[in-house]
């Protein structure tokens, strides 16, 4: 179930955290004034340098300066639980007086009761049930007001802020530094590229066409006269662990030179970014600050990154330490 | 088997037609000098200035100006085959040797015949074969290289031009107007994304990234410790009729205001378009010129525009004669 509750359920639409600072490239201003000094900032700068270095050996032109980065975990939080499942166990209150029969339904019975536990036993069948009643039988543009208005409200439990508040500020400059440089900055995330896109462009300066996400089956359909795309309850395309891969050939055409993830499900997007030619630079956010964020890696459920410690260093990928890496976590 | 055709097969790498004449707005100098003055190159020229006047009531936000192009028959020739189903029939004799069977099994053996009726009788199923064996069994790579070859040599059978040549000019000056004026273009096509991208840039001004087209399933795999696209003969989506909406929430996930076909295969994306708010523009090209390109439109079986033709002035969209609107029909 994890890789799947992950993968529908995700993101926000917000009023918060604007990112529109231009960051010079001289060395003069520090472009990451949120990174403590060290040597994955340094490993950033260096690989920027290089690829943007007209004469250098590793010179990339701007066109294939492409760069993805993971959402959930890595630029924004992820714990106690996806921002996106929050949203559908949201919805099925919402939408529960509706529902009278959901009160001895399960897996609805379970959201209602806060049962987690007995939702999870729900599993895949469950799962796909509250992705039915939530985020399908709608048009794009009804899904879009409702994600939109869900998170521009909905605060996170631990916080007590919008979820879109909690975005990770040395993300934020490191997105900002890429594109200063001529990157095109992507999201790859599990998560529903629907739920995402309305407040991708405002958080993080990433406007709908340069997200890539999980999909449900949607249908173009003229209804009493008006053309609509309908979303229905079935699974397109999961972007997730191999999916991702996949999902940046669909969407980009391109191999990235530059991958940023936070989770076991970053890792083929990591491993396929950094096998191509030429200066490449692949990186996990590393959640090891429970005082200002959590701390999770081998053994949670949600984030699990695994594999991604046993083979970063073979693999010449950098682990970013949240705590000591970087000054601040959230902007203001 | 008609839709099918067109939509795994398709495209072009190229060198000739560059295309990167940046044209001013200033009225000064016609931004479309192929187009012959009448009403279609009134109403595109009213479109464009009525979108970008920032003070007036149409102005669009540079972000939504996205115009969306089908390929064959609209930006390129399409007749008497689309140009992907020539390169599958190029690539099955190509393969023949390797193949003894092929010459006593059909479709191939009518492939290696000529016997293009028999091919047509070997419907779907026949049409999934030759696909299979020219499409796919190869990582994306591999696949680039082997159409990249094959545009820059094939040629045309009735113009023996390459076909990056058979591209029309006034719809070129139309891609770069809309550009010079803050406009995103994208390619819409039924034909196989994997097969336009290699080319699109260099002939329309348009990256891999706003290539959206058919693709057959691509899975990831490590092979041999080489992380590899490999791509199976099974179709992943068709982006033609009903699937042209689709395909452009998906790669866009905004709607287009502007948007231009030929046949009835972009009927839905030339709907989709004109029924959103505001100033809308939609074309379609008749290929009304024997001439100098060809003519058809109701009986053809490649580019077929009937309901189109039926419906055009009821919906508001424009019919470009290409006799008549068009000075030159190619390059050069």
């Amino acid at each position: 179930m994890k890789t799947t509750i992950r993968i529908l359920l995700m993101p926000v639409l917000a009023l918060s955290a604007s990112i529109a600072v231009s960051v010079s490239a001289g060395a003069q201003s520090d472009p990451l004034p949120s990174w403590n000094d060290g040597a994955n900032k340094q490993a950033i700068v260096s690989f920027v340098e290089a690829v943007t270095s007209q004469d250098g050996p590793d010179f990339v032109t701007p066109g294939d300066r492409v760069a993805t980065f993971d959402n959930d975990g890595t630029l924004w939080v992820e714990h106690p639980m996806y921002t996106q499942l929050a949203f559908a166990l949201d919805r099925v209150k919402a939408l529960a007086p509706q529902h009278p029969e959901w009160k001895t339904t399960h897996p609805f019975q379970s959201v209602l009761e806060g049962d987690m536990e007995a939702l999870g036993k729900s599993g895949m069948k469950g799962l796909m049930e509250i992705i039915g009643a939530t985020h399908a039988g709608m048009n794009t543009a009804e899904f879009e007001k409702i994600t939109s208005d869900w998170i521009s409200t909905a605060k996170h439990p631990k916080f007590d802020k919008l979820y879109t508040s909690l975005v990770y500020q040395p993300m934020l400059e490191l997105m900002d530094y890429l594109r200063a440089n001529g990157f095109k900055t992507y999201i790859v995330s599990g998560g529903g590229i629907e739920f995402m896109r309305p407040w991708t462009e405002k958080i993080y300066g990433i406007p709908p066409e340069q997200v890539v996400g999980s999909s449900i089956v949607t249908e173009y359909k003229v209804i009493d006269g008006i053309p609509s795309l309908m979303r229905t309850p079935k699974i397109a395309f999961l972007d997730d662990k191999e999916g991702k891969p996949v999902g940046i050939l669909t969407h980009i055409g391109k191999r990235p030179i530059a991958a940023f993830g936070n989770s076991d499900g970053d890792y083929q997007m990591l491993q396929w970014t950094t096998a191509g030619p030429g200066k490449r630079l692949g990186m996990f956010v590393h959640h090891d600050d429970a005082n200002r964020e959590y701390a999770y890696d081998r053994e949670t459920h949600i984030g699990t990154l695994n594999k991604g410690l046993d083979d970063a260093s073979k693999e010449g990928w950098h682990i970013i330490s949240m705590k000591n890496d970087w000054k601040q976590i959230f902007p203001e």
